[in-house]
């Protein structure tokens, strides 16, 4: 690597690609963005990035390209016409997807004889460029050896393995988890709506810091799907799951929301045996 | 009030009702412990507790009385040969339940001249006396001004009204939004294991600083069941959804734990409208 700025990339500039133009330009890499409809690129114009008016430039502007697209299926339709401009050039995938698309992705461009790496945004655009923001990737580590440093103003970069579908993995079954606390939430504060509860005081005074408190317990004791928490007692828990379900149902909240119980519920039975 | 030790009886001596023991024998108070079945009390006893033979003994030595029981019937059932004891006293029934059981309690006990707090824990016995253990109380404000200094040791008390069903009410949908935390996390280490991942460095490195990103946002976001936080995009929550159950289905994850991702599901095609 020589010392002039690194040249990035960005295809696809929805409200991902933007925090992530952002936090690259905050940093001062050299940036070109393209986006497949205009008129999104000006705020980053105006802030020294260039707007490539083709994907054929985009890439051939940039040491790395970065795709943050809508789908697995945007990034090949994207690519499909530039992959003469990829050659021997490298591609890191930020667009949501699953562990076999990014395994499908990684040999179709290698057929081309492009250098892959896979990505998992372990942040919102919100959380980009923050202390809490990290990255999954997966593929070759020298690929990603030369990445990290470069791409590391929009997350700690954290490499979890050579499988292209590494990333994908634990990026969707974290975002599972984030799901449940969501569908939690969601239903608590349903629930204390419904019961005419004051719901600011209840979200900023009792469920932020109980959800706080319980994170770690419930992140140690997940495991597969037979067991639970040492200190669970599973009778007793599926006792309680029962109350609130019943109590949601007469508090009319609707029943769609009270998925999570039903799955914790299945899980303390079985535990039961 | 005066100066002497203030006298705790502690009905129940499960997993909770020991935690609270401990808790208050170590910050001095003069306890008094009953258990329906005998044998649980040694520990306490051991230092310095005073274990009663029965129900009526137990309330007698106590200048307050908590129930820490396992449901609402077993509370009525140990309480109902004693009312006569009770009467001109006060109960704290620290055991799980609704809020319509706290009401009907506090009406039942109110016609002995009983003087009622209910109690919701937010705490595993784990947690109890610890820094993020707090316990939220409805019922007369001057009961509670009497007997929050007392029970300070086992969670910092919180008065959330005078409707003896508020503790219940918030502590059930606070425990919601716990089991959705724990369905999510439940399925992403399932979802890491059936596909070969390696899961303790999923929990520790991935899930668990992801979830603690992600939970002020799920908490602020989570509101009544039509909206969505501010910065989702529905739409694309949604096949990101979609995206997870059907990788999960095929990685052979029971159907069953995928309760919460349905929930959000529902939420988010609500949203898209």
């Amino acid at each position: 690597m020589n010392t002039r700025k690194e040249r990035i990339s960005i295809l696809g500039l929805g409200a991902m690609g933007r925090a992530l133009a952002s936090a690259l330009l905050e940093a001062g890499a050299e940036v070109t963005v393209w986006n497949r409809t205009s008129g999104k690129a000006g705020e980053f114009v105006a802030r020294g990035a260039r707007e490539a008016p083709s994907v054929e430039e985009a890439i051939g502007a940039g040491d790395l390209t970065v795709a943050c697209l809508l789908d697995d299926a945007s990034v090949r339709e994207t690519l499909a016409p530039a992959t003469r401009h990829l050659a021997g050039g490298t591609l890191v995938n930020l667009t949501s997807g699953s562990a076999r698309q990014a395994r499908e992705l990684a040999g179709w461009l290698d057929g081309y004889g492009v250098r892959f790496l896979a990505g998992g945004i372990m942040a919102v655009p919100a959380t980009i460029g923050t202390e809490g923001a990290f990255i999954l990737y997966s593929g070759a580590r020298d690929v990603f050896d030369r990445a990290a440093p470069v791409l590391a103003p929009i997350g700690r970069p954290r490499w979890v393995g050579e499988d292209p579908g590494g990333a994908a993995l634990y990026d969707m079954a974290a975002l599972s988890g984030m799901y449940g606390m969501s569908a939690g939430a969601d239903h608590a504060v349903a629930l204390v709506h419904a019961e005419g509860g004051d719901v600011e005081t209840f979200r900023r005074e009792v469920l932020q810091p109980w959800m706080e408190q319980m994170l770690p317990i419930m992140v140690a004791g997940a495991d597969v799907a037979e067991s639970v928490p040492e200190e669970y007692n599973p009778a007793m828990q599926a006792t309680g799951l029962e109350n609130i379900l019943s109590a949601s149902g007469e508090a009319g909240v609707p029943e769609d929301l009270a998925g999570h119980l039903r799955a914790s519920l299945w899980r303390m039975r079985r535990a039961v045996g």
